[in-house]
């Protein structure tokens, strides 16, 4: 079943997405206000009979929000694919764990934000895995038990603020594009069988398959949760393949204008336009990376 | 004027310290409910003359709680001390930020846990600046108005979970600790003209002034707030003087019973004991850092 978060006219709410049709489940549980707290409860059971007394909306009605729109955390992983490795000339073998946080979202069809004072806004199209039940010292084997579902993400990244950490150049407002919607768990046999693509204006710049991740959700999962409690709408973004645009001759960096879609086989095709960043300016400084020691 | 969140009972409240007595603002001010909330509506005005009206605690009354127990952002700066630096080797000028989340924290006179599978659980010394207004684009020359006070903090960090970035070394519950009390940006005529010292079992292991800071807090406000919102209750921890355990000879890590106690001279002394973890083994499976790639 496909899970959406989305808003229509003031009303913020989360539904079951079939075809072109979106049927409203925040109205019919008025306890679970959001996606998240719905999953956390898990009322999945007769969920399929339910579905023809929610209000029906079509998914052109609606403003996408990210899958999970408020997630307590956001946990990406770098470098988890081998060609990025070699393209980055990463040889540590530990998982590069860095945080994005819930306000650098953005939803299916929203504008993405190029930040004003990047000069290389890359694209990254990644796996998304949203967590539905709590847990700590998970281990390996029980892992995929506390997965809700999946989804794409595209984890646009600020290259030139990276600087010493990947802090700054991955939490820029509307930069990392979530959804369009969580496929549940059930339905994805194998999540390491899946075929992860990126179009940057319709023509594809990356391409691989789930397998070819280093480190596979289930270790992830046993990993984090060994030092951090998941819980229900915590998210997983598990990196990027390789093909980004940093390191392409010459290189490709995203512009206002261009559309930048992240497709995963058995969920989706999440689509998103670039925008300018029109809110700037508000301050008298020229922000600049910041690379003299004082 | 000190500002502390505490439980006293089953009540979280949050209120003034003068001595050794707590003013309980928590049941005066029913529209906040938490030291977050109330920094963000800025009612300092005629404060002190309500100080008589409120239920007043003795700090030996009351569980301490993390200034802020629940900030949407921590941003912790590393590598900010010309001393820490040399010690680790850093030649990276631009600032490294890695992120807390919020239940890694604990408040003074908490029991700081020992992460079980960790063997070099390390003390850090810091600063901690806590925000009272939002803003983007902060410029440098008005980002001390952003702030609401400071506090201390101690960033225990499991050096042997650090791996390829801190997350992992840095998020562990209870490792964060967070107090004793918020003093109000306006009796710290500068932020860097203090003190900080750290103790171990009564022993001065750290000792720097605040002006050795390599990226200032006006720098700091103004870099973070250019990619990222800052808002009431976001904290930022602007990272430790040298003199860590990693890298003394002998190496001298927290063992359970351990005293860890974080001075800052205008603030006060957060003090913590050292607990061995004894919610672990809950997993049939031991953790261990993940250090090689399939």
């Amino acid at each position: 079943m496909k899970f959406a978060s989305y808003q229509y006219g003031h009303h913020i709410s989360y539904g079951v997405v079939q075809g072109d049709r979106i049927s409203d489940l925040g109205g019919q549980f008025e306890h679970y206000p959001d996606l998240k707290s719905f999953l956390a409860h898990g009322v999945f059971g007769h969920l399929a009979d339910k579905l023809s007394q929610c209000h029906q909306f079509s998914c052109d009605e609606v403003t996408f929000l990210p899958v999970i729109p408020n997630p307590g955390k956001i946990f990406c992983v770098g470098m988890n694919y081998a060609q990025k490795r070699q393209e980055f000339g990463e040889n540590n073998p530990a998982p590069t764990l860095f945080v994005r946080f819930a306000d650098s979202q953005v939803g299916h069809r929203q504008p993405v934000i190029k930040p004003f004072y990047s000069k290389q806004f890359d694209y990254e199209g990644e796996l998304a895995v949203v967590i539905g039940r709590s847990g700590h010292h998970i281990a390996v084997q029980d892992a995929l038990n506390y997965v809700a579902g999946y989804s794409c993400y595209m984890d646009g990244s600020a290259r030139d603020w990276q600087h010493a950490w990947f802090t700054a150049g991955k939490n820029w407002r509307q930069t990392g594009a979530f959804g369009p919607w969580l496929v549940s768990a059930d339905e994805i046999t194998d999540p390491h069988q899946l075929t992860l693509m990126t179009w940057f204006n319709g023509q594809q710049v990356q391409q691989d398959s789930t397998a070819n991740m280093v480190h596979k959700i289930p270790e992830l999962i046993h990993y984090i949760s060994t030092f951090s409690e998941l819980n229900p709408g915590d998210v997983i973004i598990t990196g990027s393949p390789g093909g980004v645009g940093k390191k392409r001759n010459p290189p490709l960096f995203l512009q206002p204008g261009d559309l930048i879609e992240v497709e995963i086989s058995q969920i989706g095709r999440l689509s998103n336009r670039v925008i300018d960043d029109d809110q700037v300016g508000v301050s008298s400084v020229i922000a600049q990376p910041m690379l003299s020691v004082s």
